[in-house]
């Protein structure tokens, strides 16, 4: 199988060191010529995971979508999910027959809040068989510096997903497989909003002991939004009712993302908590954390699946209306238990 | 209701503060005579989270016993359970008819692997209705800082066990309580030996992304603990059989202990993983870490229960059986989902 990474931020180039630690030839859609130049001139990106060295005879790099495309049998999407729709655009809706598709974002697409395999059915006919995902506790700088770390991949197939999953297994790599493609997408996405969360209890100054209870209780909360979600969905939407919380993919996910100061939902929201506005965070840091568009996408979904999420709707409440940090939090703490 | 506490240590002295700035006028037997005098000297514990100040007029302070007990309603126990035989072992033993004990030791008593309210029924013939027991991730360090912690009250009966827990409630410090009074014995023991696994990874060098799912390993891991044990004691010795899991007596106690660098457990572990001998770590800290006793007891207890419990089993042979600590986690690794 011939693999391809559409995105070159620090999860692609994780991947990508990755599968070419595994002998893979990959086809490397990067955008910025620059960064194509510097690659093939210096072995490494030059803006993310700098530490890792590429044998550039391994890459073929390309900004050219279609070309990238039409060489892969298994494409990996590592682009952050609020550019995911203004990336593929370019390509006819008939490019991704055939192929197997990865998602190895983490997020909704914004607006329409769908899923990133709902988005693949509509525009491209990606069947949910040729759609697999990448979930689990794993921070990019890890994975540069090969420290043991655990990636799930999820599939509606379990041989299908276990084929895939081979390609990345390695010395530094371990691999879980299950079929709850579905479910460990919405996990992926509340994580981010609990790490905001977190960080946001942080910058208040809140202490371990405050934390461990927070987080405690955000995994209540994303249980019961999943049952509630699954439920609402029904069969076709959410194939899988069992959802396996304690897992690395649930659990794990959230543990690293809340605690690790890799984590950059935990970073900004940190800055919220010690009184920044998310434009100053924003700018602060040079990015917005998939949290921020995550505590909006849950928020209008869950008008819907009606879930009592107290923890997820402060953070909406704080970065989208404004409250203040010290109120939203003063109001949650009588609830935890 | 007139309140005793039996202890020195930080906790002891983090749950005299509570009381005391809670109004209660508290007997509190301390050993040593040079303590009790500096206390009612300088106003602070000479030994233990000395910036918190004590007006001694709230305060009886004796090293007699019997005197405490005599005259208290309520008594917290607030030892090591590895001393508490041989603190308790001066009384009568019908010293203890008509009290309230509340145990805060987070330990089983060593050799004989009994629960402490096992053991007081023995000795001093203390019906469970009489006992309660205070868990939850709480470091007294935080404690004495006055940041918002949580604690959980459990106790056969609800309301008794309410107004126990109103005691202990103010601004910093919110109550939880439930009947799980066995269940959280346990969590509180096995949460010891996880976070000695959690410091021996950290010392090893593994990173966040591999500590995320080893803390996710181990939770399921006491969660399968506490179901081969409630059925294994029958409901004579497990009143409560559905045991909350997702709470902060059990997750949040969990995280905190694996998580903080206030934890001694972690700290203890950290070293052993460094390449300490037990010996060696133990005079460096100038003390043994409660979840070295506790992999030895449950080590034990399992004999009966046979539960699977892989991390457990390798903390004990890395404490106990002299296996190098990097073996003993590269045969774990495989198994994590």
């Amino acid at each position: 199988m011939s693999t391809g990474i559409i995105g070159s931020g620090s999860w692609a180039t994780a991947l990508a060191k990755i599968l070419t630690d595994n002998g893979q030839q990959v086809n490397w859609w990067i955008r910025s010529e620059d960064t194509i130049r510097h690659l093939q001139q210096r072995h490494h990106n030059k803006h993310y995971l700098t530490s890792v060295y590429f044998d550039t005879h391994q890459l073929n790099l390309s900004n050219r979508l279609h070309e990238v495309v039409a060489n892969s049998d298994v494409l990996v999407l590592a682009v952050p999910s609020a550019f995911l729709e203004e990336v593929l655009k370019v390509l006819p809706p008939e490019a991704l027959q055939h192929k197997k598709v990865i998602s190895a974002i983490k997020g909704l697409v914004p607006e329409s809040n769908q899923f990133i395999n709902e988005y693949l059915a509509d525009d491209f006919g990606l069947p949910l068989e040729q759609y697999f995902t990448i979930t689990g506790p794993c921070h990019a700088e890890e994975v540069a510096n090969e420290k043991l770390s655990y990636l799930t991949f999820s599939g509606l197939q379990l041989e299908e997903t276990q084929n895939i999953a081979d390609l990345f297994a390695n010395s530094y790599l371990q691999t879980i497989v299950n079929n709850d493609v579905i479910g460990v997408q919405l996990a992926a996405v509340l994580k981010n909003i609990y790490a905001m969360g977190a960080g946001v209890a942080h910058g208040l100054e809140y202490g371990d002991n405050f934390l461990s209870v927070l987080i405690t209780n955000c995994f209540r909360e994303m249980q019961h939004f999943l049952e509630k979600y699954t439920t609402w969905a029904g069969p076709v939407h959410m194939p899988v009712t069992q959802h396996n919380y304690n897992a690395s993919a649930y659990l794990g996910d959230l543990l690293v993302t809340c605690y690790s100061l890799h984590s950059r939902n935990r970073t900004f929201g940190n800055m919220i908590g010690k009184g920044y506005s998310v434009k100053a965070a924003q700018l602060e840091l040079n990015m917005v954390a998939e949290g921020y568009y995550a505590s909006k996408c849950i928020f209008e979904m869950n008008h819907e699946i009606g879930a009592y999420m107290p923890v997820a709707r402060a953070v909406y409440a704080v970065l989208w209306e404004q409250l203040n940090a010290e109120e939203a939090f003063l109001a949650l703490e009588k609830g935890f238990v």
